[in-house]
């Protein structure tokens, strides 16, 4: 029965969504930052007053972030080859997802952000996963000027991160795949407040991450850098070891099982304190979780449908769980964290975000919950400490204030 | 001393620019369409409520227009390489231009613009021009799927011509190289209504259009299509002929200069009934003017210094005189047709702005203005009556109801 009403709930929600859409047609919109009322005022923004300022931009680049919108506006940029849930969609089907996040940065951040989706030609859809990876460096950096700042997102694992860290390389501007590291961040924020609810340490507890996508992977390099000891990353053939062709996973395995342990979920949960799904729908059962640990801690985090939901988790006796969904408690969201780390770089002019920046940020968010309790492990979306908390966090890190 | 006031007020100007560009910190701010205040309007805004409509859109991508940005936002993308009249000054120099284009489509038309300037690698500058010919029409056809229409905007040519074509030919949305083709409606229109007062015809006048690169070349053929049949176009070696080694200046030949003249701008003005200036500043003298045939009708477009000052135009003997700038009267200005154009090809679907758009545009502009003179042949830029006009043009021709 409960089950019927979510999926009736979530088809209205869709056909709300939709209505929505309609009704907006455009999520975001380009305003001028002044009135235009006379030609004198347009003298001064055009022709032909314009023209110093480009001379003087032309003569020194750094002054385009005081002068024009590089300051202000940071790109949300997918290829649309993994879109929510979705899967490879193309270009157009993550249009509404990119503009829902630009909303969502000028909501909470006060960021100008452009969506910006890439169509990658047939030609080299069709050629090897080296040629898109090219592709889309290319196109990204040549599209970098108007902005202060790249925000990646949906874009599939593997290419996701050469992108990533050859477009970082390139550009002065900070760039961040957000599914990579807006997620990591906000796993570590959780559990950072989930391990002092259950009494246990960063450093003793044995992790599972269920995923080794781009979420699975940034996740798994965070909490290790966090001081996590014992982290086993899985994927659809389970634990990973040094035996995967994949590099991303062969990467993952010098940090990662230091037990050894082979199989799949059951195997690795076995006595293990915290599940981290970054897979799929129902991958977990109760019975699986019943393999945990006491105190278990279980961030099930598919979108919509997580790997278990929240009352079967308890039932196999976790103690704090979370989710991405907002219908639950405990909403593991990216919301938490990008907002606020665009902020920061735009305001204090950081050119990389760093893995000190992730962690600051991570305890940051965490720090806003005084008192962390099973169903309060972070902050409400809407909480406005969050992104000053996240900016600041950025800012010291910059600023080496920290 | 008159020159040295202007000189001043150039200054003035310059320095007035930069303060309001200082202040402002970029010309356009993204803003979101809908405030966002609690989950549930995140739900419906982004996860989960957004994949039912990603979901739809890649069903069917023709969604895309109604229920995203691409039903309202045009592209203002340029490359820096022709940007005003100072040059290759590269993609940051270009960015404050853009914006104001960007700032100005929103103040006209009610047009959502993002400005994209295009950082061409080094590797590609250093290659031959159809390698930038081919590194523009690729990244441009990359980002093209969140945009409804894409102005092209000061690019250098001859690249300019084979990327709009290209570009044209690749995307089913609006794609239009402003510094060609709003220039030339725009000429057009001033003409049209200059003829009337001179009392002169457009198949009978000559023309001498002083200047062959994007917008001399764009001015040729759309005047060509309105029926002039003298044109001369010249370039820096004087009167084009089908010798010149560059294609669209043999192209160019194809159709002009029919009386076969020979020489500079002194002998292709003997005689003539129209200069159109779109060189460079001062290319013209008071004794060239009064080469002219009576009643000679002058637009001296260069910016911000024309080709002639109209004072000594008049002195030549010039009974019409344009200019591109603000401060002298009949001021022939692009923003009188683009902010419409694409109003009108977003509002009715239109997926290329055809020549007969282009003439329907121009005749509409001139058609505002009930009564010429010479010192009113086309309408100011403010004048709300404008864009409405363009823009149904624009829609008329789409439905073939002109």
């Amino acid at each position: 029965m409960q089950k019927k009403k979510k999926k009736v709930q979530s088809g209205d929600m869709s056909q709300q969504a939709i209505a929505l859409h309609k009704k907006l047609g455009g999520k975001v919109r380009m305003v001028s930052a002044m009135r235009v009322r006379s030609k004198k005022d347009l003298s001064r923004i055009y022709t032909p007053g314009v023209a110093a300022v480009s001379t003087m931009i032309a003569g020194d680049p750094n002054k385009a972030r005081e002068y024009t919108i590089k300051g202000k506006m940071v790109a949300v940029i997918s290829d649309g080859s993994a879109v929510l849930g979705l899967g490879n969609i193309g270009p157009l089907g993550a249009l509404p997802v990119m503009e829902g996040k630009a909303a969502l940065f000028k909501t909470f951040a006060g960021v100008d952000a452009m969506p910006i989706v890439i169509d990658v030609p047939q030609r080299i859809r069709a050629a090897r996963q080296q040629e898109r990876v090219d592709f889309l460096v290319e196109t990204i950096c040549a599209i970098a000027p108007a902005f202060g700042g790249i925000n990646l997102e949906d874009i599939a694992a593997p290419v996701c991160f050469e992108v990533e860290r050859r477009v970082i390389d390139m550009l002065d501007i900070p760039v961040m795949h957000d599914d990579q590291h807006g997620t990591a961040i906000v796993v570590l924020a959780g559990l950072i407040n989930a391990l002092t609810v259950v009494n246990k340490r960063m450093d003793s507890v044995r992790v599972v991450i269920s995923g080794a996508g781009a979420a699975g992977t940034a996740i798994a390099k965070l909490l290790h850098a966090a001081g996590a000891q014992r982290i086993i990353v899985l994927d659809s053939r389970g634990c990973i070891d040094v035996s995967r062709p994949e590099h991303h996973k062969r990467d993952l395995a010098t940090f990662t099982n230091p037990e050894g342990i082979t199989g799949g979920l059951r195997e690795a949960l076995r006595g293990a304190d915290v599940l981290i799904g970054v897979s799929g729908p129902g991958l977990a059962t109760c019975e699986d979780i019943a393999c945990m640990a006491e105190r278990a801690i279980v961030f099930a985090m598919a979108n919509p449908i997580p790997e278990i939901m929240p009352d079967e988790a308890q039932k196999g006796g976790a103690m704090v769980v979370g989710t991405g969904r907002s219908d639950f408690p405990n909403q593991i969201n990216n919301s938490l964290a990008f907002p606020g780390i665009f902020r920061g770089a735009l305001d204090y002019g950081v050119r990389i975000i760093t893995p000190d920046m992730k962690l600051a940020v991570a305890r940051a968010i965490a720090g806003l919950i005084k008192k962390p309790t099973a169903d309060k492990i972070v902050p409400d979306m809407f909480d406005t400490r969050v992104v000053r908390a996240v900016a600041c966090a950025v800012g010291a890190c910059a600023t080496g204030n920290t």
